[in-house]
């Protein structure tokens, strides 16, 4: 018995299926480039065993905990810690169980896929999960987590990864990135320059972190012309550490370009007081378009993030804290808010800005016509909540007529989850083949043609549009 | 000759149909369950010979006659009454004519496929209808309805529905439930209390309607507390009549948790003179999170219907009156409308709050989302213009990856056009059935998982969830 | 070898693949009723040859070069003439190469289609395009140019055009027409009112065309009557040139319904002086419903395009000026914008307003609605961004449940690019035909329904719904 149909998201029609496995075939192997995720760089630092079943695959997993919790399991039974410090669960094994015992909720979404995939694959098991497996699946796991050939730069080989890229705030001082590169090991780990705490007026003690922001670079961050050189500063030592890219996760895709003397006033009011909440906004917006001019002269590849409301529970987070699930997304605007940014560098031939979407409507209406027009812009994948095989199928339906395939970047795995990424990378694959074999099989595509889109798409458009 | 396709909306490729035939013989037969609907308990109470065919199928069928006036044919000769009493088609049989000659703009609609289904199971008819057939037609209708096992009891056994939802308003006496309940006749027919009239200030009559509610139950409601108070009597006495449920309709999704103290000064404006649109929305808004709060004590399982956007057409609206039609769907924005309802009782185990939508660009973005984190949230089935196949394969589509099955409620066949329930529910379990067993060909689930989803989908998730 | 694969687009189902097969052998054939576009009716007056293969398939195309741009291509290089008069690539060969040499990039677009499907019918070309095959495609297709046959009339002749609908605006002396129908040529040309640019006071000149417009009509433009009755004077010069139609493009649906003195008081604002932003939009929607009325009395079908943000890029705009591939649709409501329109003629049996969208989210929730029940309102086919084969899909599968078949109008082309339009129809066909027979082997149709409606669909419908 296996858990895994080795046709499994492809074609049902024989003829079809047997294009999309020879494109598949061309490509299942290739090295994974992950140029967005958020992978902890001390695990490749340190290389030290992980800590247990439940540890690495139910905690850490905010797919995994929200569906539980959706169905009434306590967050407090699956070992989430509390604010407060209140008692939580704290023996692996019983999280484990709970986790077994409710595997039938992931009946059809994608974190069944992966985790069936992690556990045939790096785990041998071939017996469905459920509560009558349960022991014998954390037996299996936990075993194997104490072995040297478990250890996260054995699975980082072990996963043909070529390149991960990590993310960074902007005051972190890349320790473990440093410690990697003087290590001697040969795996390639570069961070990404995530200036969210110093750019947004909202984020927690912002003031402060500007303080902060100004000591590490030496530059006057009291004044606009100081903050920003903090900045250009920043993303140079960010780049010493491998980084090629920037991210930026706002609410929404806002931008705006004042004048530098407007933008030095807006900077003075945000920077010294508690700022309004248009201000934030218009904040926000501005710093967007700077960011985007010094892509222009740092060769930076900038992402844009935007959609998710977070922490829509206030209950959640007061207990729990961010990052648990409840970021819930809503209806986001790119025409009117890219503008702009667009107005001020969308013609820049050297610029890359890649935009992602939690709102599927804008693929077709907006995000489609404007990257098959702007030089300076690039399609992101199907990002978070859509980076299912449907998801990703949609992507492809609803982007490819307008801005083709060389206006799209590759796929991002975009996880935490760390075993996951080599099954997410496969299902994007098998999905991108299964999609490449229905325009073969439409006459809308020759095959040799195919074979080179499914190269392309598996791993030479993200490994060029990241500049990595 | 038949008019139905044994293999109707089943996958075309031969082995992917042959899993989907399997699977919906596993749960083609089982027992309906309508938990929300629309028939008229008086049918049930008095048992009578339903009038004629066009009565039956075509007068109550506001899907069929806006498709025939939408091309041209007057609602005058569809029988439909006028508001000032003039004159229209009395004539069944002229109605039935009319109905039969333009059946071909039905081509491709789920109309088509539940009267097909009507006219093959339940009246043995195998020629298509057309101006042709329409005589036909219209006799042996006829005839079938002067028998008795074609009066509304001996439907209802025929079509094996275990339990149906009626839906009332909240000053209705309930008489013709208690008469069912009285009759000593077994079918289970249950109401569900829908108390608009009474809580939205836009409602016709809304300040005399709060009156006879508080002569109905005794209580005060010139008071905010004597008006909840009468919303908790009436609510335990729809429970004494069967009701498990309750509904709500608004025009959006707002919710809103005022203090006690401003909305008893709210419902203190509204209450006694004409409300402002500001004061209307804000009260309908409060109202559902009283509901929701009430659902939390008694048990009740609330629902939600919003986006209609009522009466679209004045001259319809003045010459016929309401539902006819017009009710035009509209965007409908659920993250931020609902926050204050689910910080209010979101995380509440025991509660159950179901949502519907008439704005599928919902589905994907908000509400998988918020009912795959929300313990409290269940997302309805695809409703009115969406319950055709083709909109119940995109609600699976939208919602599955992110929501799972189980934060899914089963059908609804909302309906008042009695003689569709089989064909509509039928039309959804085959449609379920060929999305799990696209699922298993493309080795997303285990065929033994799928059988137990069909049987999830078709039957046990309406019943648990509307605790029937 | 072969460009094109003679089932393309067709379902890969052997069975349903058959079915839609017969289909289309009803249809492929039927003569091009083509009732919206934009080609020159200089063409078919003058009946020269085209210039050379740039001029004809690159230089007119904006999917083309937009794409090439959106990959970093100068327009500059693709001979696009700059606003400056600034230097540009004349020569053809050189900007054919550069087309060549890029043909990669349309991989799944339907621009691919169209040219592959223009090469090889029209051309007689059987090499892919690319860099290698520049020249023999560049000599092929000048070399045909040249022929007698390849002039307008006779291409006109060759692609088996019924009737082809141009598009003036209301101050065009419509010569080309005339000369058109006095030149004994017996190809029929008819031309569409547009008058935008004596109706929107954002328009360029608004003032000095409603001057021209007064002196063309001989009524006093200065006068909201006499403004009037000058649209109703030029609407009747249209129908002599054959028009049936008027167009209207409009960055919204907004409708509005003033009392006519109202609306001359605003009319006397916005003819005499700089509009403000909402009178422009006010006077806009007005006029909407002004042209509908005007369709009641003269019988012109009235079309409805609204939904791009045009010239998105300022940069762009400036350089290149209009049409350069930088309008971009954004989000359009449809719901509340029409109902001014509707309540005051959307009744009327003898007016056909058809709807046109950018923001496909419309389809279901909204259009299908209003379509399928005002009987004056039809859905335009899919349009602009989404007459590719993905994209009227899409529009089948979320317009027909609710409106059904016969409240749509078939297929515009909406082209500039002359041989493109049998590529485009003949896509349409096979998308048609595949939808009927997914629908005929699902068990939604008979198949004599399915040839009946490809008929409707390829052929009758446009003819009907535009009176052609």
């Amino acid at each position: 018995m296996a858990l895994l149909n080795k046709d499994r998201l492809f074609p049902t029609d024989p003829s079809v299926r047997d294009i999309a496995r020879g494109l598949y075939a061309e490509v299942a192997n290739l090295p994974i480039v992950s140029p967005h995720g958020h992978t902890d760089p001390r695990w490749y630092a340190l290389n030290e065993d992980f800590e247990n079943p439940a540890q690495l695959l139910v905690a850490p997993d905010h797919y995994v905990f929200r569906m539980l919790f959706s169905q009434g399991v306590p967050l407090e039974k699956l070992g989430v810690p509390r604010v407060d410090g209140g008692p939580v669960e704290t023996d692996p094994r019983a999280i484990w169980r709970v986790f077994a015992s409710n595997y039938h909720l992931f009946r059809g979404t994608p974190s069944r896929l992966w985790l069936d995939h992690t556990f045939e694959t790096l785990f041998d098991l071939d017996q469905p999960l459920s509560a009558a497996t349960a022991d014998v699946y954390y037996d299996s796991i936990d075993a194997r987590l104490k072995q040297d050939d478990y250890r996260p730069r054995a699975l980082f080989e072990r996963f043909n990864i070529e390149v991960i890229a990590t993310t960074e705030g902007a005051l972190d001082d890349l320790r473990w990135h440093r410690q990697i590169a003087e290590s001697g090991w040969n795996g390639r780990v570069v961070t990404t320059y995530r200036p969210d705490s110093v750019v947004d007026p909202d984020f927690e003690g912002f003031r402060d972190n500007l303080a902060a922001f100004g000591e590490l670079t030496g530059c006057d961050t009291g004044s606009w012309r100081g903050y920003l050189e903090a900045h250009r500063r920043r993303r140079a030592f960010f780049r010493q550490h491998g980084a090629t890219a920037t991210d930026h996760g706002h609410a929404t895709a806002d931008t705006a370009d004042l004048s530098q003397e407007a933008a030095a006033k807006l900077y003075a009011a945000v920077s010294t007081r508690e700022a309004t909440e248009s201000e934030a906004s218009l904040f926000r917006a501005q710093m967007l378009t700077e960011m985007a001019r010094m892509s222009v002269e740092d060769g930076m590849v900038m992402q844009i993030h935007p959609g998710a409301r977070r922490n829509h529970s206030a209950g959640i987070f007061a207990r729990f804290g961010r990052d648990k699930g409840f970021d819930i997304p809503g209806r986001t605007d790119y025409v009117q808010a890219l503008k702009p940014l667009l107005d001020a560098v969308g013609l820049e031939p050297n610029l890359t800005v890649i935009v992602f979407t939690l709102d599927e409507t804008a693929y077709a209406r907006e995000l489609a016509p404007l990257a098959g027009a702007y030089p300076a812009l690039k399609l992101g994948p199907a990002w978070w909540f859509f980076d299912s095989p449907a998801g990703i199928r949609r992507f492809r339906e609803l982007t490819t007529e307008t801005a083709g395939f060389y206006n799209t970047v590759g796929f991002n795995d975009d996880t935490r989850a760390f075993p996951s990424i080599p099954a997410r990378h496969d299902v994007a694959r098998r999905v991108d083949c299964a999609y490449l074999a229905d325009l073969v099989a439409g006459g809308q595509l020759r095959e040799d043609e195919a074979v080179e889109l499914a190269h392309d798409l598996a791993y030479r458009l993200a490994k060029n549009a990241y500049r990595l």
